[in-house]
């Protein structure tokens, strides 16, 4: 797809939007704010979702908005949303993220697309350039995966990708979901009912989480889609007999083949094109001088390219299949999650690129190999993101990290995009996945 | 060593040992009654030391021993003992194992060298014979592994083997293990000191709880000695990363190293002379979407023979350390346990091989794999365990089983040991391990 800068002649004679002066003091001085609504007792700057710490730290955020002169409102699902009136074309103009974090999560993931969002109406009203869209910048309801099994609460409320089952889910603790959202002041039904109206357009600055652009040594990601996600838990079922007594060949150790899988796994996501984790494994009973009946291994396969995926989950289930029948061990396998790629809207993408250029910088394509809420947002309107360095590739950690440099040309890049994309044509009907 | 039959002239002309009389009919219905003590919530016949079912399966016990006219007493570590006078020789002649069973264990593990021993006393005093030294059937506090980590407390207790330390251990209540013992009726000062004196000789009967018996055809073991065991526990430490958006060359997967850890030690261990099995493995954070920083694996290898051990210990360990180098993730080690083989008493094997030909059966030397009191026992006295088979080499499971024939057989074979260890020599001062 054409990723050239955009050479046409600008629609308006205002400002122009690559001039848009970033505060990025204002910026690191709103993260560090932020970082300190966290919770007290867990490691990081922990701020999950309906906990105390991610309802202060709201306040503190709609506040900050409403400084900024955003009209300030929580939508159906939960959605936090600071907006500023444009000259009345149809749609918003929409960029955004989450507040929330994962358990001892960083100050950047989902954080900087918000404050750096926030940063961009506020550099553009005093640039002086207004919108002929509304401008929104939203703070997407619980994006990170939540109690219930679930990520990405908010995006999925307003886009019809929340379900009644959804709502019923519990917790550990047995909470619904949907009690969880009342207690949080949201009527459950609004939050899967309350569909927004398709967007002008969306946009969505995040850190990277990963190395790609700190090892090419970019400062901008363009990036070009969201991996598709495939999830499968394989239990093996073996025999539990005694340590110390049963002859090795005689044995049938699920842990054994749970091994040759996790191996397996690796050994098969090698050579680029998509990755394959085992992050998870259980060993049942898991007792030393017992041999192990019963292992569980979570496979996830995530690539860009749906082929990659289809191929590698069925090598790894042949693998599976070799090991438990060489082994003489029982294998079922349950899946989880099988979410297609999601590709970035053409013009969306067109938009990030020439607004980078404009600045300067050239941008380097990539997938997103991480979840984010603009998957959700795609189905209802063209979408993209802007990435930024993580160092080192880290995130979800204590150590997650971006450079100052980077957030400024990050928030620079997105309000620049903001107005290209406020000057796109109107959507084509239906042109939505 | 000499395993051929004692052929030379009997010492008293009292009635033969080997036409003693066993009614398999009472042992069945003694083992049916007592696993009627059970944990009601929990599955199997499960009588975990000290709880309700535990308690009252010894206060039934003790009244069957007392029926059978023995004079029972519970000694300083909690062993419950059923004893009959002999013609005063010094040192007793003991037999006995254990009650308590791990949680979802059987009804023959353990039980059957208590029930079987007081059988054979029954059975000795049935058909008139005395013996020189007084005879003792024991029920060892807490053989299995415990809430506390540790395993044969009565066994420890009355060989020096319990530590000040040992009963400082706390359940995961926080309960000491010097508590539980109180609670349960016992001093813990008496537990650690309260030694008993050299036994004349000692036998446990005990069911294989392998299926080496079984698949040779044979119906009496002969045990050869305890196997050594080594437990070490690995710690890999790698990186945490987001699953999703680190490329796989990049990674440091605590999980892919430990499972090469855990093919590598069931591959060292093929070929006999000894097992090996990593039982327990736990993966952290464990969560799909995180490549895993941390994983742990407990080792563990049995053999009879020393060098094996340390050969596959060592092999092992450079199995880790070159997997963990590679990966660059780091690696600890840990030993838990490193017990050298209990080689059984020369003259305790050649009684129970003499008294099993006599009664006409083949028996097969073969080692035990699994812990057992007679380890504790030995370093105080000569020592010596007969097995039978259990069935498909099952134990520590609901389907835990010996065929009646076999119990018949070894409490045969035991009362008949039992009478030839009363008219061995006095044991060699010292010559204990």
């Amino acid at each position: 797809m054409a990723t050239t800068p955009q050479s046409g002649p600008e629609r308006t004679s205002a400002p122009a939007p690559d001039a848009v002066a970033v505060d990025v003091e204002r910026v690191r001085a709103d993260i560090a704010e932020l970082a300190a609504y966290c919770e007290p007792d867990e490691p990081g700057s922990t701020r999950r979702v309906f906990r105390d710490a991610h309802r202060s730290g709201r306040v503190w955020l709609a506040a900050r908005m409403a400084e900024a002169g955003l009209e300030v409102e929580t939508d159906g699902a939960g959605n936090l949303i600071g907006s500023r009136k444009g000259r009345g074309a149809p749609g918003a103009v929409v960029t955004g993220s989450h507040t929330d974090t994962v358990r001892g999560g960083g100050r950047y993931d989902g954080i900087l697309g918000v404050l750096g969002g926030l940063e961009a109406a506020r550099a553009l009203a005093a640039a002086g350039i207004g919108l002929d869209h509304d401008l929104q910048v939203v703070d997407f309801l619980g994006e990170e995966p939540n109690d219930w099994g679930l990520s990405c609460v908010g995006s999925r409320g307003v886009t019809g990708g929340l379900t009644r089952a959804d709502l019923d889910r519990t917790d550990a603790q047995g909470r619904t979901l949907a009690q969880a959202l009342t207690d949080f002041g949201r009527a459950p039904e609004t939050a899967i009912s309350g569909r927004w109206p398709s967007p002008h357009a969306f946009v969505e600055l995040h850190i990277e989480q990963g190395p790609v652009l700190e090892l090419a040594d970019r400062v901008i990601g363009v990036v070009t889609g969201i991996v598709g996600v495939h999830r499968v838990l394989v239990e093996f079922s073996g025999r539990r007999d005694h340590a110390g007594t049963l002859p090795m060949d005689q044995r049938h150790d699920a842990a054994c083949a749970a091994a040759e899988l996790i191996l397996a796994v690796e050994s098969l996501a090698q050579g680029g094109g998509g990755v394959g984790t085992t992050g998870r494994v259980e060993v049942e009973p898991g007792a030393m001088n017992v041999v192990p009946d019963r292992a569980r291994v979570w496979v996830e396969l995530r690539s860009i390219d749906p082929g990659w995926v289809v191929e590698r989950r069925d090598a790894a289930l042949a693998a599976a299949t070799e090991a438990a029948s060489r082994r003489g061990v029982g294998l079922s396998v349950d899946v989880l999650c099988d979410e297609a790629p999601t590709p970035m809207d053409p013009q969306v993408r067109d938009a990030i690129d020439a607004a980078a250029r404009a600045a300067g910088i050239e941008p380097l394509e990539l997938a997103s190999g991480a979840e984010h809420d603009t998957r959700q947002i795609a189905r209802i309107g063209r979408s993209g993101m802007i990435f930024v360095p993580s160092l080192d590739g880290r995130s979800h950690c204590l150590e997650e990290w971006t450079d100052p440099a980077h957030i400024a040309a990050g928030v620079r890049v997105l309000a620049a995009t903001l107005v290209r994309l406020d000057r796109l044509p109107p959507p084509t009907p239906g042109a939505a996945r």
